[in-house]
């Protein structure tokens, strides 16, 4: 039992790391980027709050693991912000890799039980992965609009791009709330073009 | 619905602000103090890898989700560390007063099941709540054991001191874990006594 134990608290140690990783979105005061931790918690936020935008045939408790365990392989292998350019297969490999490494701490059983939630989240086959994969491209548009803009600035954003690299995948697990935002970025950006 | 979908929206704007509540633990690598968004975050990822160490009768899906609402209250409230003088009948008030605002942002029915569920937490009287509780209690010490001490410096804390104040809560929920840290506590106390 307690080398069990020395094990789950190694990789809980190591987790920590997620807390250093910075993403391109800022927070919703502007006051800095937030980081990969505290975006996984704010998902698990959205995961029980906007549970009723859900599909029939999604367990939300899978959905809220799915989103805790979602970014830890960027302990390794950094954010890749959405309106960047990165290799969409390098990443993935890469993410592999990390995911061998990270989970690979866990006691044998653990480690393979949270990595096939972290393989059903990837690819996005499920109703629950769907969703947990909407909320994940959902919340930074919403964190963007409070901060007056955030990585739409930084990266030269059109609202087009936001259609083809947002909306369609939030369409997928959640149209409801793609609707919704959809009508918030086109305000956004057409007040952008009257100033 | 839209009208709905706004509330809810505008309560996830405002759990925003729990990234920026600062806490009295330092990040494992001693680079800057955590925040509780993110220590929120980490402590669904203790329940989730160490749900094999509850006792019989607890909930791990009602866990997590006790953990990720368990600080929002911090948002009005601030963070009250453990070693910290402050008076438990004054901060449970605030906290009472934080959450019928925070909660209260929620459509009614969405805003009274999770403020349900942030109640039994701070009861501590369901297995589940006790388990979470104790979760809480045990992540600060094991952060303080890879920064070299954190907030046990800070404050000049003994080792009397934790058992106190953490050693007895985390017996409550989960004995096992609070033998695993004695046993780490002592060493680092040890060490530190022959320097």
């Amino acid at each position: 039992m307690t080398e069990r134990l020395e094990q789950q608290i190694t990789f809980l140690n190591e987790a920590c790391k997620l807390k250093s990783v910075v993403r391109a979105t800022e927070l919703c005061d502007n006051s800095r980027y937030e980081n990969s931790a505290e975006h996984s918690w704010h998902l698990t936020l959205y995961a029980l709050v906007l549970a009723d935008h859900a599909k029939p045939g999604v367990d939300i408790n899978r959905v809220i693991k799915m989103l805790i365990l979602h970014d830890l392989v960027e302990i390794d292998a950094g954010d890749n912000p959405i309106f960047g350019d990165h290799d969409p297969a390098a990443m993935e490999a890469q993410e592999q890799i990390a995911a061998d490494r990270i989970f690979g701490l866990l006691p044998n059983n653990l480690g393979s039980d949270l990595r096939a939630i972290w393989e059903e989240f990837e690819a996005a086959q499920t109703p629950s992965a769907q969703f947990a994969k909407s909320l994940d491209r959902f919340q930074p548009p919403m964190q963007n609009l409070q901060s007056g803009g955030g990585s739409w600035i930084d990266y030269n954003v059109t609202q087009e791009m936001i259609e083809e690299r947002v909306g369609r995948k939030i369409s997928v697990g959640a149209p409801a709330l793609w609707t919704y935002a959809q009508k918030k970025i086109t305000a956004f950006f057409a007040a952008r073009a009257n100033k």
